[in-house]
């Protein structure tokens, strides 16, 4: 139970965020501030927070838990700007899709207090932002990964694992790296693809009857496409490098498989799609994994993976 | 109303399309024929023929109206071997998912009576197969595109529009090679695509702990690389031309956003993003068509776009 949850950022993330830990009674009071103050209006109306403050700093004050939930370019001016007033016991989070670039930028804006930052990244979203689209159960059943520093305290890291449990998540250690080379294949390079396949269906000679006939196939092949442009901007420079290294190896699985379409090798091209077919048909989200992490967390999370 | 359907191949597709006329009241009674035996008893079991055939000449004896649903692959044999049962009157569709090919071998299969022949696509489908799957809703509301040849009888390819309209389609008319370029771009390619993603994770040195932490995105992303791999690698060799124009032209794409990635550059990547977030968030599947088709159909079709 914490006293008060300070909510930097109250779009949909950290919305569904105070929701969610009201709901699980794991709070008394969160006071939150946006950078727009129409948005702190609108999640104090609809009950996402308790009190409105009137900056980042002053929604640190009194809290024992702070949410950071701004777009990752701002996490290093952001924690600048609290850096004094926070404290050893204090547990500080954030939701950012990439965890390198938030880890030195958490280096920088905390410095010698960066121990009480624990870098959170709960896989999960809407295609909709906004603090309208809050919802108490959208962390309920995803999988959070937790990327501390060989400063971080175990004490905190420790609660930070039970408070995403409580959510009902499935918590990970993992270092930054693996993180991001992780989340490099699994969602940002497939949101590279889907924003190419719409700019390649764009620049076809007649796109809207084109269009027209797509099915159900291509919408849910191109959902993530809406994305938020400014969001997937930030995530896809933050972590360019494991991008683009994730688009060559994926070039290397579309240039077999258009050799085979190419050549007519039916019994090659069979075999190739049969194994893709076969490993997607026994793929279920949000499954237990099976193997080891890609690579080891530091030794301060290696209790992570027995919970 | 017709007296008799002769259902040639008794799956999904021909399945569903046998209780969707049922459900209409647009045929008297179905005779199905499977290639396997234990199919068609499924068939019979579940309402969905009336009486089994012990080949595709037995059931379209006595059949106003026949409906292939076989794979691509097998038109022309199963069309050869319909030949001298096939009359002036007799309407006879099919549901593949590519054209040209399916032209060709109706041309070769049918020789001079071609012209009761209406070549149709109705885009829909699942990720399941079999005739226990079937079900009467599976064409409701979906796009069907008929791609007549210079032979097809007008009256024929009129009842072809009306019994699709009947069971809740939008129906199009092109020319083969225009539904097989535009079926390339919303189909074919993002299957291509899917399974290249997936082979590609596979390739990952952990795959399984990779695919851990997929979370929805990733998994409406690839759901159609779990795609029948006999069936995709019929309709990727048998429209390979368009296919891998379709895959330069994507790559293309991904070229011009993997550049704006490299170099870093802000601005111009949220541009590009802007546009594909743009116009899938605006696409609705299933909406009428904005434009003028790709190509237009030849003239005995043009009556199929005031529909």
């Amino acid at each position: 139970m914490f006293e008060q949850l300070g909510l930097i950022g109250c779009g949909l993330m950290g919305g569904s965020f105070a929701l969610a830990l009201k709901k699980a009674g794991l709070v008394g009071r969160v006071v939150g501030y946006s950078k727009s103050p129409s948005t702190t209006e609108r999640a104090l109306a609809l009950g996402v927070i308790d009190a409105e403050a009137s900056s980042a700093l002053q929604a640190v004050q009194g809290s024992d838990l702070v949410l950071l939930a701004v777009p990752v370019a701002a996490t290093e001016a952001t924690l600048a700007s609290i850096r004094h007033l926070v404290t050893p016991g204090m547990l500080i989070m954030d939701v950012g899709s990439t965890k390198a670039d938030v880890v030195q930028a958490a280096r920088a804006g905390l410095g010698d207090r960066i121990g009480s930052f624990v870098p959170a990244h709960p896989i999960t979203g809407k295609e909709v932002a906004g603090v309208e689209h809050a919802e108490a159960g959208l962390y309920t059943g995803s999988h959070v990964v937790l990327t501390p520093t060989e400063h971080t305290h175990d004490a905190l890291l420790e609660q930070a694992r039970r408070i995403w449990q409580a959510l009902g998540c499935q918590v990970h250690g993992m270092t930054p790296e693996a993180h991001d080379a992780t989340l490099a294949t699994v969602s940002h390079l497939p949101h590279l693809l889907a924003f190419a396949m719409m700019q390649s269906v764009l620049a076809q000679p007649d796109a809207d009857a084109t269009l027209a006939l797509a099915g159900p196939g291509f919408r849910d092949f191109t959902r993530i496409a809406a994305g938020n442009p400014q969001i997937w901007r930030d995530i896809l420079l933050a972590n360019r490098e494991q991008v683009l290294a994730q688009a060559r190896q994926f070039r290397e699985a579309l240039d077999q498989l258009e050799a085979l379409v190419h050549a007519g090798d039916g019994p090659g091209l069979q075999e190739q799609i049969t194994r893709a077919s076969t490993a997607r048909a026994g793929w279920r989200m949000g499954a237990p994994r099976m193997g080891a992490p890609r690579t080891a967390a530091p030794a301060t999370s290696s209790d992570l993976q027995g919970a």
